[in-house]
């Protein structure tokens, strides 16, 4: 880990994005959205994965230039397709119609098309949730699960967000993958020589394995909560790849591959729901408080220090990134990074 | 078990109702749906419940005839008052309401406050996956699950339920509560000596346990797949008790017990989305298919015979029921009701 100085790094993936070829917004809007997920901490979907989206740039695989199109549209509802653009920029503008739509009719729904990887599938939620509003967020991606009862990659590790405000606590905002655990994290055990818990992984057969190495000879990841996690996937494939009409399952491209056309193939769904109509102007939020101060007043469990409500430990990171202005950043993504900056 | 003609039953169930006050209409959509669920194999939602429920409204926690009362309305959004009544009547309302909304806006959300156990949350969601759209159905219940780092009761084990058309397959029903298992499973496992999984108990202490005997020591039920369980359990009291205004963790009443006023003070959150606008007439449910049509396909795990999509075993004992005429019923259940009816 390196501490990085949050204006420089911000400005350094700008310079990556504006190196092949996107306009300044764009640019703006990745460094935004990626050293925001790096402050939260969640360095898988940060600053990591700027050298493969780049490279995709460069590879043809996504259009630099590629505008949000919106294909029908009614008050409540927008069907946009990305056109193969990076995937960041297009559900963040996508968000911002829903929102629209929320403010001017209680709920807006937009489901993207031909897009790409969206980074972490919560900062669009919040953004809902920063204006006083309820967001659901979800986007489908490569297969990377097995459905209960296959032991073939078969459905995406398709995120699932939500956030909404919640008063003298800001905004909830929880953001989930639909795997037991990441591939990352069994290699990682792998090495270790540790055992996994129960439910984390089958063997190239489909058999429940605590065995690591399993992984690496064919096995593949399941859902968290076994059947229970399968109909979330399943949920999210549905409301993108059917509702959006994106690519299904192994028409999605996988995030750090050049595709070939429509940037992937991904699909995103963004809700917003104004819960003014219902509440008043303040009443979600109060109440929303009042929820986490009792979850917060719950007894503690043995060795338990705190409860957390969803989405507070990225934010007590965050804000300490905000006060120092400084981020830690993997030695490798940085190094992988400023290698960019020198092509 | 007995086997139980279909017919029959329902007539019991009616006139159980019936025979507490409740309108014909109500006592019908009592019957329809408890029956409805025991075709399903639900057995924990259907028939056994009935007792209950009578006696909640002889003891005058429950209103028998009480109305929706509309709070609030916009083209897109209700808010309601179940004002104390049965919860089945209330949501199956509400949801009605819901899918209007939807086939005229694209959207529509109806949150329902001061309604009572509303049976299987997936029911709802079906009525408007029958209509040829999707829909999501959640309601709050009294606590049961203790929040990730606690070794409290303070969270329902709120159900979360959502149904889509699906060509060929008629609908996709996707129904759970947030709990990893059921305490009458933990308890059935206690009793023949077994040890549970990982991820199921927490002791008093709030450390996790196989051992099933803690449970009737103090032990806790938790989420499934920890806290990622946790924040789906938040989300549906997020949708219920703070959108809708219900009552909210201990302020819910529990579906066996008679509740003093408002009827458990439940919260129920229904919505339905037209998914017309972006698919056009079909194009959903013809998307659908093809993705269960390529869940079945996976290549099989070891010992698995057939790759399910949610609801479908549900369905098939269903439709066994509706072509023979009979269904199978718990003899205590059974006793229970026709106990009911002698009195």
């Amino acid at each position: 880990m390196s501490r990085v100085n949050v204006q420089e790094l911000t400005d350094k993936v700008r310079r990556a994005f504006l190196g092949v070829g996107v306009s300044e917004e764009i640019a703006d809007t990745m460094a935004e959205v990626l050293v925001d997920t790096e402050m939260k901490g969640v360095f898988t979907h940060g600053i990591i994965r700027v050298p493969n989206y780049v490279r995709c740039i460069r590879e043809g695989g996504i259009k630099p230039a590629a505008d949000l199109d919106i294909l029908s549209e009614t008050p409540t509802m927008a069907h946009v397709s990305g056109h193969g653009g990076l995937g960041i920029p297009i559900a963040k503008a996508a968000m911002k119609i829903a929102i629209k739509k929320a403010k001017e009719c209680g709920i807006g729904i937009v489901s993207v098309k031909a897009s790409h990887h969206l980074g972490a599938v919560g900062y669009y939620a919040n953004m809902a949730a920063e204006e006083g509003l309820i967001g659901m967020t979800m986007s489908n991606g490569n297969p990377m699960l097995a459905p209960t009862g296959s032991c073939e990659k078969k459905l995406g590790n398709n995120p699932f967000a939500y956030a909404t405000p919640a008063g003298k606590y800001g905004t909830v905002l929880y953001d989930i993958a639909i795997s037991a655990t990441s591939d990352m994290k069994i290699i990682d055990m792998n090495k270790k020589g540790l055992t996994l818990p129960e439910g984390w992984l089958i063997n190239s057969k489909g058999e429940p394995t605590t065995n690591p190495a399993d992984y690496l000879a064919g096995g593949v990841l399941i859902p968290f909560g076994g059947y229970k996690g399968y109909g979330l996937a399943l949920m999210v494939e549905l409301l993108t790849a059917c509702l959006g009409c994106s690519g299904m399952t192994h028409e999605v491209a996988a995030w750090n591959r050049t595709p070939k056309e429509d940037g992937g193939n991904v699909g995103h769904f963004l809700m917003a729901i104004d819960p003014k109509a219902m509440t008043g102007e303040d009443g979600f939020a109060k109440r929303a408080e009042e929820l986490i101060d009792q979850m917060k007043a719950s007894k503690l469990a043995n060795g338990a220090t705190e409860i957390l409500y969803p989405g507070e430990k990225e934010k007590i990171k965050k804000a300490e990134c905000l006060r120092t202005g400084y981020v830690d950043v993997n030695d490798d993504s940085l190094a992988a990074l400023d290698a960019l900056l020198k092509e």
